[in-house]
Parts: C-alpha cells; sequence; structure tokens
C-alpha cells in the first residue's frame, strides 16, 4: 500500500522529479522562487505546501501540480 | 485564460463539485473533517489549502485530488 499520507507521497514523488531533472535542491528552489531550506523541508515530508507552492514547484519541474498528485496517489495505492 | 492563480481556480472546481453532489458547505466539511468556516474561505479563495487538505476535500467529494487539480488546470488555460 505505501505511505500513510498524501503529503509524505508528494514529498517522494518531488524529490525523484527533481533528480531525474539532475537538478539540486538549490536549483529547484530557485525555479519555483522558494527557499532552498523550504524545498528541503518539503521533499523530507517536514512541510505540508499549498497547492499553490505544488503548482509553483511543478512548473519548474517541468510538469503540471495533477501529475505529481496523480504520481503521489499511485504510491497510496488509491487511484 | 481565466484566474490567475491555481488556488482561485481550484476555490472554484471545489464549490462547483460540491453543489453537483447537491452537498451543503456543511455536509462537505463534515464529510473532510474539517470546519465549515474553513470550508467557506477555501471556496471563496481566501485559504490557500494544503495538498493534505485537497486530498481530505477530494475524498469527501468521492474524487481524487488529481482530478480536482486537472480541473483547476484546465479553467487557468494550462494543462
Amino acid at each position: 500500500m505505501g505511505r500513510t499520507s498524501l503529503s509524505a507521497a508528494f514529498a517522494e514523488v518531488v524529490r525523484e522529479q527533481r533528480a531525474k531533472r539532475g537538478a539540486s535542491q538549490e536549483d529547484l528552489a530557485h525555479d519555483a522562487g522558494l527557499h532552498r531550506t523550504y524545498v528541503g523541508l518539503i521533499e523530507r515530508g517536514l512541510r505540508n505546501p499549498t497547492i499553490e507552492v505544488g503548482h509553483a514547484l511543478a512548473l519548474a519541474l517541468g510538469t503540471t501540480l495533477s501529475d505529481l498528485i496523480r504520481r503521489a496517489e499511485k504510491r497510496l495505492g488509491r487511484t
């Protein structure tokens, strides 16, 4: 089944998609207009980002928030 | 094009999907485990919900958060 919360699964998806692009947390933070520390906290599941922040992360990763969320939902075993 | 922010578009989608189900804000709040006042603020675009809150709203509306976000993205003119 996997994660207990969608935000924990979302954190993993962000980290994975960033790594796939060969980008650092600093690169992603810059492109999304967020602080590097905040991106690190999101990726570790220590912050539950808002939809607006998720949208900024998705655009910086070259995708859509619905795509990132769909990937996170799959990890939860629900679709 | 439409809305300037994804959260504003998301607010409209939540209101629309709730109305489509013939549910009140109070019904939705109850089913999502949120306060009625908070649901009202979200639907008016006065609060930017977290992904976890969006997930709870989606489940209470009988759908997924990725579906709600996809609908909101369409309203922004981006997909």
